[in-house]
């Protein structure tokens, strides 16, 4: 894949961007992630990674929600999430794809997408990314789709296969 | 990647399988996929490795629908495709993305996925699959999401980017 030199233009200004990754994400109705992980490596093999529980629902949950598990499959990497109430970031209505761009430079690959038509929804936000990586903002397409731009993932937390 | 070996064991029989490639597939209301192929290169940066549209069609429509444009993103590859009425097997209901997974044993690993608590839609046919595949078949996750199980691609239809 072609690196293309990164220009830190800022938000105002149309930057090349490169990307280091594409993984689809797949939300499902919490608290069945983890159903849904087992399910993908029964069903086509897929191998899990590494998985990133919501911290605070440990105590009071037998089964915390899923963050993020990474699952390894068809030489690509997929990653499957419970959807809570209002608990995500990442909530879509109708849709429950999303996808994730990993990028060096999250602000201007959101702006480059938002000059292209794209609408940005929400702040970047840090932390808790359900993509694993540190920076994650979103845009929609005039097609319906959301995707994440998150900077490259940091490496999952101990993998609870 | 490790390859697994592929044991041809038939519908009867759960074998190993391999697959030796996942791309999302963006389904766009036809006649926009064209659009979306250029938002995504404008946004993205995403590129063109290829077309196929609806031969029928092209007569009588300005803008031939597409069965499936492939483009190459952050490493990975993603298919759009305009859906239209009934003109396309691979139609879903809510959501607008399936994923695609290549396999050379595509009876085994539908039979694989539906002894894991798939369901199975429709047959394997052939031809013009939306995936460039020779042959494909669908699986209904527990989780709602649409998998196409698909021979690996032939040779997209010439580029026109």
């Amino acid at each position: 894949m072609a690196q293309e030199e990164v220009q830190n233009g800022g938000p105002e200004k149309v930057a090349e961007v490169s990307f280091t990754a594409l993984k689809p994400q797949l939300m499902v109705e919490a608290p069945k992630a983890a159903d849904a992980v087992q399910f993908y490596k029964s069903a086509f093999g897929a191998v899990e990674a590494g998985r990133t529980v919501y911290p605070k629902r440990k105590a009071e949950q037998e089964q915390p929600h899923v963050l993020s598990a990474q699952l390894e499959l068809g030489g690509s990497t997929i990653l499957v999430s419970d959807i809570a109430d209002n608990s995500s970031p990442v909530k879509t209505e109708g849709t429950g794809c999303v996808l994730c761009l990993e990028t060096e430079d999250v602000e201007a690959a959101i702006a480059k997408a938002v000059s292209a038509g794209g609408v940005a929804e929400g702040e970047v936000t840090e932390g808790d990314g359900a993509c694993c990586g540190g920076r994650v903002g979103k845009v929609k397409d005039p097609y319906g789709y959301v995707w994440l731009i998150c900077s490259p993932a940091k490496k999952c937390g101990d993998a609870e296969a």
